[in-house]
């Protein structure tokens, strides 16, 4: 990392500023937490009276912002997202993660699989025989690659990942440290004395470009054909994805979430942390999923959001527990209600 | 792999056929799946009939199947258990994972270890002093063998298993790659000043025969004595097993299920996804869990299935949830009652 | 670890004993698995009469405790808090890991880093450019350690450990097998066209003093600024720790629980095992939370207990299920007032 002037900030990102160009930028920070050497954003109009408050070098705005008088050791660089535009400076200049090339020793790549050049690929890595490396691909140390597999340019593997035999990972791909793809998928045949016999796992995973997938998630291969996480897609850490799990486009699951054997999540689905979807499901595309719910039926209706276990839609979900919290005093009406309807009603004459 | 022919098959699971025994089989798949070189099994008569729309070469059924006119490219293989028969087939001949040999370098094997020369020790393997490994055991790469552990004849270790020291893994063992065996056991006494003691954990992790452990699932160690999962259970991925728990024989978990200390589960129980159990509970033989249950208190009674949080019995819970569904009208219905209560009953006389 | 002596045990830690103190210990159990070579502890006066039945050669049993008649064979140990002397006493002579020390080869420890004397580096170990060892770091094998972190002193990391760049961990801390610390927090800006704009996490993950993380946990690294675990905080295997997350000092959380970004816990609270924190929250200290709890809203209150989905105070909690499990009877309840209702009341007139 070098340390970068505003100048370079401002034109990587095509702003517009009147600020010293000439200044070091140090880091990069939240406005509060600011220091005088970093570089900081704003976009929701409503804290633009804050800009005053911060120690910050530098602040992006909206290009049409109209700010309350700054203070003069701030520049304002005006931009067309100030959000994104503090994320490409961040990638860009306060990366933490440099891009590593060349091979290091030792390393246990199988003969007859080519590197290129450009990749990079760490001390006790194992790269078995029939490997395909794009261009650009980073596999950190301790990272195990099974027989046949094919990673895409560009993917970046961190250390201790690991992928069984026959895995296709696309160009662009992130997979996070201790994360499992391509592990055997859970069958088991019962058989008559209690006993279980393996179901040979001889499928595959499929991620395809730009998936990321979070530490030590696991990603189970298919029992025949393929468990596949079509491009887009964001995992968080400590996933279980089944067998033959089909997960449709940029749909994004937060951590701890698991989904069964079989199931189908459509595109641009948004799930949050520990939730469970039971197997063999259809779930629509663009449907959401509150933390911990628990789906155990088809999700037919796109854009759908749903809640609880099993799975309500969001807002009847949230009216049945306003009463649940208050279940012991709603019994308690009904014997108030009995004990009057008992006083009320002629005895029985037979 | 060698591509086997028909004949090879048949043979194999001995099976009767009356196809063309030279043609040549690529690949095993569903029947919809299934292309022109596949082989494909039947075995739920309602499906019979559509035997005649698959593309398979070969078709697995039972001996006593009485299948409507098939399509002549399709030969019909006539056998005991279709769907067994098929496993059988997969394993044999479309399985990618290859039985491996031999010491690959560089590997860390201490002086006094006595690897037989049926095992397989991949690159980057760390075997401690004391280890003894039966015959055809296969250690993957960067799996980790802690002191004096004990692996028993054909267990198969994936790449990144780190077992603890004193271990004992028994015989046809299949553990998944990341998965953690004989980790501390989550024990700390509470100090007067608010901070906590770590309790040694001494004990140690006992997996029996034919157990399967899935990726990046934890087994502690026991803090005295023994953590014991019996011969034939078989766990999914991501799966905690507290100190001190005891699994029966043949007991399956489902994937992100957690098993908190000393806890004691019979045999040939069937545990979903996300399910919890308690610590220090007993639970009866051949007990069944719905997904994301929470086990709280014993489960006393054989064969019983549960579902919930806290757990009830699973028809139990059903008919509850019916309810909860509508317990905003119910509340209407109950605040209905009150009002006509109030209507009829008289005005208080004092 | 060499067989101690009575006489060493007692000395150890301090307690009286009146017997042979040349009878060696071989081993350490609970009262009832003791074998006639073992040690035990008795803390609870309730168990008191079962003194006379262990097999154990030595008991460690309150200074003030009034006995029954004990067994001839078993030498009775006074001693100011029997479990902690019985701990004590675990961790010197009966732990199965031994403090090790040295390089092995082959690791990798870049240019420039200095490993103390007093350090342990396992085979196949990566230590990346800039990172700071303290005296007695016990760095296991297969263990990856990014760049510019600090580790200190008498700090232990089991085999496996992926440690992200710029890491800062304590003195005295201990990390299991698998566990990945400092990740990239799960951020990612919504595009117009559906997909997602990585966050680039460029902040850290600080791990105080004496915190103890499990097999296979995660903790992620903050976007800007750190995600912070505070002295004295244990925590259990396979839990996730969002970006920028702050734990207060000594509070326990057990294993599969989840604590989403930007969430603060205060310090002494217990979090049982598969609680979900939602992001954002504020969470009171000394807060108790029972297992599979989700917890969608901040706490206020310190010293609180909680329990649910979503969470409840634990009593109220309590009551709640009760009706809940009958709450068919409570419909049918309606349903028979609602009848009444209708049979006393006189037709409408309209």
């Amino acid at each position: 990392m070098i340390t970068p002037t505003l100048g370079e900030l401002v034109a990587h990102i095509n702003g517009q500023c009147s600020g010293d160009m000439s200044t070091l930028i140090l880091g990069a920070s939240g406005l509060e937490e600011a220091e005088h050497t970093h570089i900081s954003f704003l976009s929701n109009p409503v804290y633009y009276s804050k800009i005053s408050q911060t120690r910050a070098a530098a602040v992006l705005v909206k290009e049409d912002a109209v700010l309350p008088p700054t203070n003069p050791h701030t520049a304002i660089i005006k931009c067309k997202d100030p959000y994104l535009a503090f994320c490409m400076i961040l990638d860009r200049f306060f990366n933490p993660f440099e891009k590593k090339q060349g091979v290091e020793q030792p390393s246990f790549i199988s003969p007859g699989v080519v590197v290129p050049t450009t990749c990079y690929i760490g001390a006790f890595a194992y790269i078995d025989s029939g490997v395909k490396l794009g261009e650009n691909v980073q596999i950190y140390p301790h990272t195990f690659i099974g027989k046949d597999t094919q990673i895409g340019a560009n993917t970046l593997l961190y250390a201790g990942v690991k992928v069984y035999p026959g895995t296709v990972i696309g160009n662009d791909c992130i997979v996070h440290a201790g994360a499992v793809i391509g592990s055997d998928g859970f069958g088991h045949a019962p058989m008559p004395d209690g006993s279980y016999a393996k179901i040979p796992q001889i499928g595959k995973v499929i991620l395809e470009d730009r998936v990321e997938i979070g530490a030590n998630t696991t990603v189970d291969r298919a029992t025949l054909g393929e468990t596949k996480i079509e491009e887009g897609c964001k995992l968080d850490n400590l996933i279980q994805i089944g067998h033959n799990v089909h997960i449709g486009k940029n749909t994004v699951i937060a951590a701890q979430s698991g989904v069964a054997g079989s199931t189908s999540i459509g595109f641009g689905c948004m799930v949050g942390g520990q939730v469970g979807f039971a197997g063999h499901l259809k779930i629509a595309n663009k449907t959401r999923y509150g933390a911990q719910t628990g789906v155990a039926t088809h999700v037919k209706k796109e854009g759908t959001d749903w809640l609880g276990t099993p799975a309500m839609p969001y807002k009847q979900h949230l009216k049945s527990f306003v009463v649940l919290k208050e279940l012991p005093q709603l019994e308690e009406r009904v014997r108030n209600l009995e004990k009057q309807s008992q006083q009320h009603t002629p005895p029985s004459q037979d």
